[in-house]
């Protein structure tokens, strides 16, 4: 693997992050970073709270937990269980040591230090190196419209279990979010390779990260190619509601609708082996679509993943380099 | 007793909160309320920390931790910990639990509840009926200075750990600070029996309340004695940095000096046993003094203590019937 290249990731939550670690596995610090979705962030008893940003910290430090699937490994929870007591909001669970990071970041936030900074500062103490980007140091939150009214993204996810029926997404903020100027310089690299969507919600983790304006841009002027994992294996989501949403929203819940959901911004599409059959579907198309195994369920699992999709982006790149616009 | 009792006390830290203890195993919650030092408290982490509040609330609901002489029992720390390894501010311990009531009163100020009822939600959360009012819902920091320069109170208290030489004390809010109406009622009560200044520090506990503009004439005006009981015995402090103070200011660290320190706010002066040589010293004068057990290790010696203090009370509430102005 050339110590040249240059890759970038885009994730939300737990699924994409099982993809990031792979990518860690096989790149450093220079060839790979990661454009995380914030649009989950939210204020929760004064505190700011990036899901998304702390599931990738947490995978790529080795500190992710096993056992909830969320949030921090040797965790308790005697803050959670005192301030039931007290008889303060207690649906969003905030384990003792995770509350470490959620402090911290809500502290320097409100010293006017960008989420971006704060976002390295935690990461480099634990041990990480490479590049987490937030889509955005501005506030953009995922409103989700529901057949019960707007919930701010945590009150449906967590607090309602996803439960309520979706009717479409609303990214508030984002018209007047920016991206970061680190983003689009390494988006700007002549030298970049590959540009990759982890298996992540389309709806609620990549969406926000494209409404904020200029991104999606920046990603379709880009050298590189613009590879999506699908999250959809055989008509359902490994984890979240992604098939959920889709049915809710009259669309086939298939792999192939997720490709047609990102339209014109792919030029790779990665599908599981279960799905082989959906490969005549792209043939003859301007998308290029592969079958990969893409449940990870261990680590080699994730960098077999992700060995397959440098791959396939490092052959569409060429390819493109050798068919001159 | 009598039913229709009222006393007041006021208090700083753990040696306020021992006789408050007392205070509340002889008195209801009609007749008994508590005003509480508030020129500790001070914004960590993006938190509100009220360590006199808390020291009360967790004495009066059997909650004070035994071992460290502060904060909640049962206490774990799990949160500051991860805070030292992601290298955050940690000089000021936070116990998991302890954490959860300064992220609720936080929330609730920042929500735009003042912080009486923030204190009033805590403790009734935690089985306190009797009234815990702030010396002001405004903020009014203690200074501390020093020859080194001015400390904000809990940087010279725990930061520096007292070490700093005293040279004076500034209360920067008061003058903007308005004590609570229902302080200035019960004061105005002409049932009120008495006003107990407990053996808190004079310089940093009792005297920012006194600074609130509109408290020390309100205590003075009120058809009660005011007594208070010293926190200095045998010229050394029980507890805190009260006899160092005392020295570092050229006042001799003695029983004496504390109450020609409270001057004319006081009609009544509790000193220890130890100290009954200094009685004949307060013959003549206008304030009347008694010596009593004052060091309190056990329960029983609180209960002892809050029955001698409630009585030398109602005797001079008595005498002050008897001879009309």
């Amino acid at each position: 693997m050339s110590g040249s290249e240059k890759f970038l990731a885009l994730t939300g939550g737990v699924g994409g992050a099982k993809l990031a670690l792979g990518l860690r596995e096989l790149l450093g610090p220079e060839q790979l970073a990661f454009l995380v979705n914030t649009g989950d962030d939210f204020e929760h008893l004064g505190l700011h709270v990036s899901p998304d940003l702390d599931t990738l910290m947490y995978a790529l430090s080795g500190l992710s937990n096993p056992d909830t699937g969320w949030g921090r490994v040797d965790e308790s929870w005697q803050f959670i269980d005192t301030l039931r007591g007290l008889g303060g909001d207690t649906w969003f669970n905030l384990g003792d040591r995770d509350l470490a990071v959620h402090v911290l970041r809500s502290a320097r936030l409100r010293a006017g230090q960008p989420l971006s900074a704060v976002t390295r500062e935690l990461n480099t103490a634990l041990g990480t190196r490479h590049s987490i980007w937030p889509m955005s140091d501005d506030p953009s939150p995922t409103i989700v419209h529901t057949t019960g009214g707007p919930l701010a993204f945590q009150h449906y996810f967590v607090r309602e279990r996803c439960t309520p029926t979706v009717t479409g997404f609303e990214f508030a903020g984002a018209a007047a979010a920016r991206p970061l100027p680190e983003v689009l310089a390494w988006l700007a690299d002549p030298a970049l390779t590959g540009i990759i969507v982890c298996p992540s919600n389309p709806f609620v983790s990549i969406d926000p990260i494209l409404a904020v304006p200029g991104l999606r841009e920046a990603l379709r002027a880009s050298a590189a190619p613009v590879v999506a994992v699908s999250p959809i294996v055989a008509g359902l989501a490994i984890k979240g509601p992604t098939a959920k949403m889709m049915a809710e929203l009259a669309v086939p819940s298939t792999a192939a609708a997720v490709a047609a959901h990102y339209g014109d911004l792919l030029d790779g599409f990665v599908l599981d082996v279960q799905d082989s059959g959906l490969l005549d579907g792209f043939r003859g198309g301007e998308l290029v679509a592969i079958a990969a195994p893409t449940v990870m369920l261990t680590l080699p699992d994730k960098v077999r993943l992700a060995t397959i999709v440098c791959e396939f982006a490092r052959e569409l790149r060429a390819s493109r380099r050798a068919a001159p616009a």
